[in-house]
């Protein structure tokens, strides 16, 4: 009964409109992105999203997936064909190297493309992404030897990847692990430990499966500083490179969790596992940065992807169900009853996910461009910039774009009334599914803290100094623009809540590091904040322009992007006061109570 | 895994010192309310929680209700032998009136039993929950002969109840219901219809089923004024009140639902099913609003008691785990990590849970206890008091209570990190469950618009300007007590907010009553966060007094209670002026958009 279809026309006015990312054409990367091409790009994946991974989202959900007595774990029915389709299309190395097989188009496309996927069956949609995070941390640490032995299958996707870090004691703190890895003389190690919450950690979709796996080699120091990373495939290749020997690694079992059953989240035991060193002994961290930075953006797509389908679905619902009459007079008389959607506190909510969906589609590709630059710019400024950006914005768009996405599933799961509790609506699958963004890939509340902690402060504070200075210089500039003021006031209103919470934690923070973790959320929530109405204002900015030059082909799309930024200032943005008061309160409160007493 | 310890000290903290129960001892009902009995009570019903619902919660929630071809319902194993122990030891008759078998204690304490036997096993206790409910609307509607046939059955637990009022096209807008009661001649009707989401519809644990069902006589007006309400028992009462022959009612099927799988939703269909008329034909309604009233603030009370019993989850995960060291140093050298409540975006998490949780059991009993004296008060004017704050807070505390109980349940899940999302920790299922009391009763969105659209204006307003006096006096008494002064300063910056929007709806609501619907849940959550922070004063003061004087027996739990009180002013009221902002941007962006356009 759910239904879903790829807003494709929206990722377009972001893409071209908002971020005209043609004019880096120059990139070889953005060489094939006219408008005409990422339409056509982007119109299949919403239809391959729409016509292929969609239909098992619900029928996966009640299937789950299975382990069997041998360790071998099969997928809900339905999900290795459709994988196999995923595959032959070639949507796995949209963005990857041409060099090892890739279609080398920007990053920026395949993340639109991964909202559409990951819209359309979170649970399945994982299976890739976790690949992509894999190759991600081969691409910039793996020997050539490994890149030209693992990419171009991984890319292809016949090979699929994992990311291997909590154990049973130990998520957050890495430097508690205890998996450990011992020479085996012939530069190959022997992996032995439990790795808990892998994700796609054992499948039936792909031929070979290329564990990503941190652990401490015999001898390094304790803590964080004696993690490495490293590679172990589950079927050893052979000097071709084809599927040898079985390693050493196997699927203890299953989690049985709230939602993306679809998922295998796997308990993995490694018995003298062979694997291979990537990147430097004990510099494990940072490569697992590369694959955890891409993953934490990929989880806020998640956010963004979840609540899109939540919305999509409420909307459909509240223009379907009719029930009461309309506080202003009938809108339906013809009919027993007005269709819900002319009730204002069923508006507030599916304006409120509206808001925040559009707002986090900007904030995400204009941020996937970022990461573009970076990678490609050929100008040091920009790249430098981009990494600010990038920096500042990932705990963001991971920690803020999840909360919200989870509330959004929550109040399009509202709109349902008793409906929204049924399992055939669909409605709370999205909750349980949306649930997991909040947690993994570092739960929110760490991704608070990097960016208080460590973003804030990373070269003398330049991020977020360009930061506001960028958005100060927007509202600066149309202030006194009319058509504009409206958004301008309230993105200004946000920045300065923003700028004096930054202030405090600069006189309150240092001296006292509570400070700095009592205020670690709401200073998130507050940046997203100023960040989403950033990403209103500019684009209330793009479509009163070509309302007014008259290049509007749909008018009615540019007028509704006017309202909802409108709806952002009027309703989201007033938090950011709440946000400030709360972090100005301090952490006295907060700490003094006695562990024993709560 | 999980754990649950029935918070009896919070109790009676909350009936003897800031309540002070036994003065109204000159009531019936409140003749054996001294502290003593109270806490025997207390102490058995915890205990029985504790013991015989809480073991059963999670098994409850795996194996879930079955339906089996016959149409009977089995509740999941081990519920029958609990329920006949809550029969057998009286706890469902606790507050019912003596002459119908019932123990006549006040609901007061009652409403602290329910939390009790909530948190331990929510789906559980739904089922003498319901029955109470229809207790409640035989006591007040039923004629003498209905009230001796069915209330002592039903207050000793061998018969339990129902309420039957959804319908698959009808839930908030009862005008559109369908199902006809077709008089027989002999005083009783034929019921035909079906109803759906019928919680307790059928299942095991009781000889017959009491059926409260909304239906339309023949003939009846259409919309609301026409609807009445029936009694169906399942059974046909014979002669001597004992069960007779099958009525024409059956369960067609059990919701798949997203939790609180331990109780049987039903749909329920009437196939000529023989029932009597309860109080005056075309009158239901009014007599369904009594069962209602009772139901929502047993709502509210299903909020708190989920959140409860998720804090105390968290709290022991909190102090057990370790991970990380405290920002402002170990402060568990001797192990390898210190307990994650040292960090503060943890304590910032279980200050939340728990600031929401004191609060809103002084409310929730604060309330009960005005229900109490409404009926039993011989004073005209207790009795207006009593009655004009239960009609104000009863869509409060159902609305407020439950969608911050959901949220709280989020909260505690989120301090297990990955665990919390992890079936067998428990975590997830408080989350399912709460999900559900923001839905029933009355969805929460129209809980906001009955305190908007009908509780501010009854009576000129006279309800909300008594309690705008009573705390606004509260404050100015003790606005120059140094010990209190923190606390009434965050109180009447909270109450300012209210008065403002208020003010504002006053002035822009009635020419325009999509303004009111647009405000409506603001305006709840503001109206909740000013109630709980009254609630937090007056706790502080009391907590203050006792301290001061010397009485104090156990002066840690006070000192807790004056520190989370600070933590409520400090974090939770800060949000007011948030509410104030959204709700005076009025309606203007969120009606805006034509419905086709979203």
């Amino acid at each position: 009964m759910p239904v879903y279809q790829a807003p494709v026309a929206d990722t377009l006015f972001v893409l071209n409109d908002l971020l005209g990312i043609e004019r880096h054409s120059n990139l070889a990367a953005f060489a094939e992105t006219s408008p005409d091409i990422v339409e056509a790009v982007l119109g299949e994946a919403g239809r391959f999203a729409e016509d292929v991974f969609f239909p098992l989202n619900q029928t996966g959900d009640r299937e789950g997936c299975h382990r069997h007595e041998d360790g071998s774990v099969t997928t809900p029915t339905g999900f290795k064909q459709a994988y196999n389709q995923f595959r032959e299309a070639g949507w796995g190395g949209l963005s990857a190297d041409p060099a090892y097989g890739g279609q080398g188009l920007p990053h920026t496309v395949a993340a639109a493309v991964n909202e559409y996927l990951s819209s359309a069956n979170m649970a399945f949609a994982m299976y890739p992404g976790l690949t992509r995070g894999a190759i991600a941390a081969l691409e910039q640490h793996g020997t050539q030897e490994q890149k030209q032995l693992y990419l171009p299958k991984m890319i292809e996707g016949i090979w699929t990847g994992t990311m291997n870090l909590t154990e049973p004691h130990c998520g957050t703190d890495l430097g508690l692990l205890r998996t450990k890895a011992a020479p085996a003389g012939d530069g190959s190690y022997r992996i032995t430990g439990q790795k808990i919450f892998i994700s796609a950690g054992e499948h039936d979709l792909s031929d070979n499966i290329i564990h990503l796996v941190l652990a401490r080699i015999d001898g390094a120091p304790e803590g964080v500083k004696g993690i490495s990373l490293f590679v172990v495939p589950k079927f050893l290749p052979d000097e071709a490179g084809a599927v040898g020997a079985r390693n050493a690694v196997s699927c203890g079992s299953i989690e049985e969790k709230m939602g993306i059953h679809g998922n295998a989240t796997c308990v993995m035991n490694y018995d003298g596992a062979t694997g291979w060193l990537v990147g430097e002994a004990d510099k494990g961290l940072r490569a697992m940065f590369t694959m955890m930075n891409e993953a934490r953006l990929g989880v806020g797509v998640q956010g963004l992807a979840v609540s899109e389908i939540a919305y999509q679905n409420a909307v459909a619902y509240a223009r379907e169900r009719i029930q009461g009459r309309s506080l202003s007079g009938a809108k339906a008389p013809e009919k027993r009853a007005d269709p819900i959607i002319v009730h204002p506190d069923i508006r507030r909510m599916l304006m409120t996910i509206r808001a925040v969906n559009e707002g986090g589609r900007a904030l995400i590709l204009w941020t996937a461009l970022k990461g573009d630059l970076f990678h490609l710019s050929q100008d040091a400024k920009e790249r430098e910039a981009a990494d600010d950006w990038l920096g500042l914005m990932t705990p963001v768009i991971k920690g803020v774009l999840t909360d919200k996405g989870f509330d959004n599933a929550v109040m399009a799961q509202q709109v349902y009334g008793g409906h929204g509790y049924i399992a055939e609506w669909g409605m709370e699958q999205y909750v349980r599914d949306a649930r997991i963004a909040q947690i993994y890939e570092g739960a929110n509340g760490i991704q608070a803290l990097d960016l208080v902690g460590r973003k804030l402060a990373l070269n003398n504070g330049r991020a977020v100094q360009s930061f506001f200075a960028e958005v100060g210089a927007f509202c600066e500039a149309h202030r006194a623009d009319e058509r504009l003021s409206p958004f301008t006031k309230g993105l200004k209103k946000g920045l300065n809540d923003l700028q004096a919470a930054t202030l405090w934690l600069m006189g309150n923070a240092m001296g006292k590091p509570d400070n700095a973790g009592a205020a670690s959320t709401d200073y998130m929530h507050l940046f997203g904040l100023v960040a989403l109405g950033y990403m209103w204002a500019r684009m209330a900015k793009v479509a009163a322009e070509k309302l007014g030059d008259g290049s509007a082909t749909d008018p009615a799309f540019l007028e509704a992007k006017l309202v909802t930024a409108r709806f952002f200032m009027d309703r989201l943005m007033p938090e950011t006061a709440a946000h400030l008061a709360r972090i100005s309160s301090g952490s006295t409160s907060m700490m003094a109570l006695d562990a024993a007493v709560f």
